[in-house]
C-alpha cells in the first residue's frame, strides 16, 4: 500500500495539485484496502500532497477493520460538501475522479468556489496500469481459467444444439467448476452476422454451418479480471472468411510481436490498423486495438490513437483486433498480454489457428 | 412520448433554464424511445426551452429505428464538447444530469465557459415519478410476479436446507419460470445476524431455528422493477423478536394508511420513524423509509426527511420501515405503493402477519 500511495503523491505534485479526491471504490480499495459498494452514496478518498488519506463514509457503511486513514463519517441528511469540509482545508487545486457525478461535483465547485477543480484521478490510474507481482499472479490464474474455459465451451458449441443464450448459461457453470468468482463482463457468444453487431444481445439463434462464432468471455478471480476472445466457424468455412480470418489472426499476432517497454500505446494501434488498412478493410475494424484490464475489465488506458503513452513493464492490456461485415460475419480474436523487460508475454494459450467446429 | 416531452419542456422553462443534456440512458429511452447502454462512452440527449431534441451518440452505437429528434454522430477520438457544440448553440443556463461524470463536465465547463452549469436532471426525473397507464400495467404485473416467487421461495427456505447463496440461484430460476426477464437488483436473503448487516453479501450460512430470514426480492417485466421484502422466522421465534416484527409491520401499516394526494413524502417517514422511535428502537431504523422506483430499482424521489414534495396520483415508491440490532437480528417489511385519489394501493399482496417456516 505503501509503495501505491508514494507512487500517487509523486504524481500529485508533478500535477501540480494540492490534492485528489478518489470515488471509485475499486480505486480506494486498491489504495486503503477496504472494499465497500457504495451504491447512490458518496463514498470518497482525499490524498492530499503531503500522503495524508482522508476516508468519507456514509454511517450506513459496515466497516470492521482498522484502516491507515482519518475517516469523516456522514449522515444521509448531512450536505457532501460540508461533511468533507475539515480534509479539503487549505486546498486550492483539487483534482477529482473522473467518475465523480454532476450532483455531487456542482454542489462542491458551489460551495468551494475558491477551489480549481480539474481531473485528479490519472495520478492513481497511471499506477494502476502497472501490476505488482501479487496483481500479475492473480491476472495469470485469471486467464488459466480462462483458457480452460474456452476449451470446454468451445465443444459444447461444436455440438450445433445450442443457443447462444443457452451457452451463456454453460459457460457460467464452467467458470464456476473451474474455481473462477463470476463472469468479468457479460460474455458475448455471437453466431454468424450477430457477430458484426458490437452490441447485440445474446438470443435463441440457433448455428447453421458456415456460421462464425465469437466467443469473447471473461471470469474473476480473487478480484481480478480476464478477457480473451476467439472466433471459430461452424462445420465449414468458406474461403473469403477464412481469408478475413487470416487478416485478423496476423493483426493480432505483429501487435504482439513489436510490444516492448518504450512503444506508444497508439503505435501498436497503428499497426494493426494499417496491416487491416493494407488488406482493403480498414473501415472495418471500427475500434480501439485494446483496453487495460485488473481489478475491472475496462481500466482506465487504451490501447489506440488517443494514448501517445510508452509502454511500461508490468502494464496488462488486451490486443483485439477484428473485421465486421454488417449482416454477415464477425471477426475478433484477442489476447491479454503482460509486458515485460524482453517484451509481451500473452497471457493466454489457447490456440490461435483457425478451428472449424464439427461433432465429435 | 410527446405528452412527456411538454411536461419536460415546461420544468425547463419553470428553472429558467434554456436547456438540459441528459445521460442517464434510462431516462433518454423514456424520451425519445431508444434504449441504449453506453459503456464508458459518452451518450447524451440535449432538450431546449423551445421543446427541441439533439441526441449525441457515437457512431459505433447501433440504431435501426428513425428517432423524432436531431442526430448527431461522434467517434472515439473527437472531443465531446466538440461534438456537441451545435446543440448548445445560444444556451446560457444549462441543466446537466446528475450522474454526469466529471471527465465530462470539467471539458464541458472548460470549453463553453459563458454557460452556467447547474443540475438539470430534475426536470424529467419529476415526470419520471409519475407513472403513466401503460407503466402502471407493467409495474403491477411485475409485482404480481414476485408474490408468487415469493411464495415459491419461502416454500424453498422452509426446507431448512439451502444456504443463502443456494437461494438465491433458486430464485434466479423461479423468475424466469415465472416470466420475468431478471433481477431488478441483486436479492438479499439473509439468515439471523447477516439481515442486520446493510453491506451482507449472502454466502454459505445455514438455518438455525429461532433465525429471522430477510428475503428482500424483486424482478424485471417489460423493463419494469418490482421490489418487495418480507421476514420470516426459521421453526421459532422468541417473545422479543416477535414483538420487534409487530412494530414493524404496525409502521409498515401506518405509514402506507396515511398515504393520499397532497401529504408530503417526508411526513410519511416521519410517521413510521416517530412511532418505531416511541416503541424505544429508533436509532435501530437507520435508513430512509422508501425510495421511487420504475424502469431502475431505485429511481428519484425519496421517502425521507429530505424530500418535502407532496404525493400525486400515480406516484409508485416503497415503504419500508426495519429494525437493526447488530449481531442479533434484522426485519424488514416492505410494499410497493401506487398513490390514487384514495390513497395507497399496495402492489404487493403477500401476507404481511409473522410466519413462522416449517418443513412440512
Amino acid at each position: 500500500m505503501n509503495s501505491r500511495i508514494d507512487q500517487v503523491v509523486q504524481r500529485i505534485i508533478k500535477s501540480q495539485l494540492d490534492a485528489i479526491l478518489i470515488t471509485d471504490y475499486h480505486t480506494i480499495d486498491y489504495l486503503v484496502g477496504y472494499c465497500n459498494r457504495p451504491g447512490e452514496r458518496f463514498f470518497g478518498l482525499v490524498v492530499t500532497k503531503t500522503g495524508e488519506l482522508t476516508l468519507v463514509l456514509n454511517n450506513l457503511f459496515f466497516l470492521d477493520e482498522k484502516l491507515d486513514c482519518s475517516l469523516i463519517w456522514y449522515s444521509d441528511t448531512d450536505s457532501i460538501a460540508q461533511a468533507i469540509s475539515p480534509a479539503l482545508k487549505g486546498i486550492e487545486r483539487l483534482g477529482v475522479d473522473k467518475k465523480l457525478e454532476a450532483r455531487f461535483l456542482l454542489e462542491l465547485q458551489a460551495v468551494f468556489d475558491h477551489i480549481y477543480f480539474t481531473l485528479g484521478s490519472a495520478c492513481v490510474d497511471e499506477v494502476r496500469m502497472v501490476k505488482d507481482e501479487s496483481e500479475i499472479t492473480k491476472m495469470q490464474q485469471a486467464s488459466l481459467i480462462n483458457d480452460r474455459a474456452m476449451e470446454l465451451i468451445k465443444d459444447e458449441i461444436a455440438k450445433g444444439v445450442f443457443s447462444e443464450i443457452e451457452l451463456r448459461d454453460k459457460l457460467k457453470h464452467i467458470y464456476l467448476e473451474l474455481g473462477a468468482d463470476d463472469f468479468s463482463f457479460e460474455p458475448i457468444i455471437a453466431f454468424g452476422k450477430n457477430g458484426a453487431n458490437p452490441h447485440h444481445e445474446l438470443d435463441g439463434t440457433r448455428l447453421l454451418p458456415g456460421n462464425s462464432v465469437i466467443v469473447d468471455i471473461g471470469c474473476t478471480y480473487q478480484g481480478y479480471c480476464s478477457d480473451m476472445t476467439r472466433t471459430f466457424f461452424y462445420q465449414e468455412v468458406s474461403p473469403e472468411h477464412e481469408k478475413l480470418y487470416s487478416i485478423v489472426k496476423k493483426a493480432n499476432e505483429k501487435a504482439i510481436a513489436m510490444i516492448k517497454p518504450g512503444v506508444a500505446l497508439k503505435d501498436i494501434d497503428a499497426t494493426a490498423r494499417d496491416y487491416i488498412a493494407s488488406e482493403g478493410y480498414g473501415t472495418y475494424f471500427n475500434h480501439r486495438l485494446g483496453h487495460f484490464i485488473g481489478r475491472e475489465v475496462h481500466e482506465y488506458g487504451d490501447v489506440s490513437s488517443n494514448f501517445d503513452m510508452p509502454v511500461r513493464p508490468g502494464m496488462i492490456f488486451s490486443i483485439e483486433p477484428g473485421v465486421y461485415l454488417k449482416g454477415e460475419v464477425g471477426i475478433r480474436i484477442e489476447d491479454l498480454v503482460l509486458v515485460s523487460e524482453q517484451g509481451a508475454v500473452s497471457l493466454n494459450e489457447f490456440n490461435k489457428d483457425l478451428i472449424i467446429l464439427k461433432e465429435k
